[in-house]
């Protein structure tokens, strides 16, 4: 019997993106912010290379939230926009998309916003690794920490 | 005092949809995979019928997010699009709706895709059953098991 | 070893809002109903003057469900809608906003419905108080308990 207080957290929060290509036919990796403000991890789960480790097998709650904006210089208003909550393990070659969410956007003034939330219970391995792609890295929201987030915790 | 571990919760995903009619005057109920790929059930919480079932009282995270898309063949686009989890029990004749969300379309091309998320703690009792209803089962993305989900677990 | 039955957590449904003006430049708070329907609050963790009262420090996570919908008698309608999760905290006198998100509307039908989904893990200390605001609470759907809702549980 594990203590609540001792089981697997965290919650991330956005910070500035590097701009950096992504890597083969994945959408980019979101970058987070780990211990300052509102984010920490503890009880072993932690930040590494963009993303959260799971230090424990289980069932996990894991969610995010991206908060998608425009204009962004030089690039023209996206169709629609996507965010991946993506599993990396050991044992399989190939990233695993849990969950996803993809909005189509509509006509509105130069100035827009757009939140996209995800979360559901997942099992995990230990080692497996969680990140938060997004399709594409310039129209996310970095300025504020309550905007953008990702967390998870074992249930 | 119940061990994390041995708790109800369960992760159910979308698969295609049988195209019945609708009861009464609930909105259709959809239909889910329960054990292949990231579904599972686990601790005598079962899926039978569309449903989830609670098989001990107490307070549940509940959640559920359906991808809507089109076009649909026959169909024009819809004004608005709803989802709705439901709570039927054995000691009352009609559904409960625990958490609803509707959201008006715009504007949008041909092909589009409108994501919901629902989540939130609710009293359940021995027997409950739960569910999700759409107001256009046509619309629902079937195709991929991260896009469309629906979930719960004791706290 | 705290039971899981002995956490404290809440889950708040709308009512009819007093339309008071807000103050200072925080955005309006709403009000809750939390003990008819489905309403509930245990474990100490008390509904005050429109706040969730943290009876114990720890990760709690929070979420809220608003659906903002129109027309509204005498107001044109609003460019962008914004819900935000606030903490008031007895040591510093600025409310943190934990958790925001804001949404551009775009050109829909006079009837118009949209939700928005906020939830996250947060450290809350003992006497924090939390409550959701919105851009503007004239717009905020109260007709039904299951549209708009507002919850905590300890982790
Ligand atoms: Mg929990």
């Amino acid at each position: 019997l594990v203590s609540s207080a001792e089981k697997p957290r965290a919650h991330l929060t956005v910070k500035k993106q590097d701009l950096s290509p992504p890597m083969g036919n994945q959408f980019p990796v979101l970058q987070w912010e780990h211990e300052r403000g509102l984010a920490f991890t503890k009880n072993n789960m932690n930040y590494t290379n963009k993303s959260l480790m799971i230090p424990k097998a289980g069932d996990y709650y894991i969610y995010s939230q991206v908060t998608f904006r425009g204009p962004t210089p030089n690039h023209s208003k996206p169709v629609s926009i996507t965010q991946t909550i993506t599993k990396v393990t050991d044992s399989y070659p190939e990233p695993t998309q849990l969950l996803t969410a993809t909005k189509t956007l509509c006509e509105m003034g130069n100035n827009w916003f757009q939140p996209i939330y995800l979360g559901a219970v997942l099992f995990m391995e230990e080692g497996d690794r969680l990140m938060v792609n997004v399709s594409e890295i310039q129209w996310v929201d970095y300025t504020k920490e309550d905007k953008t987030f990702f967390g998870a915790f074992l249930l």
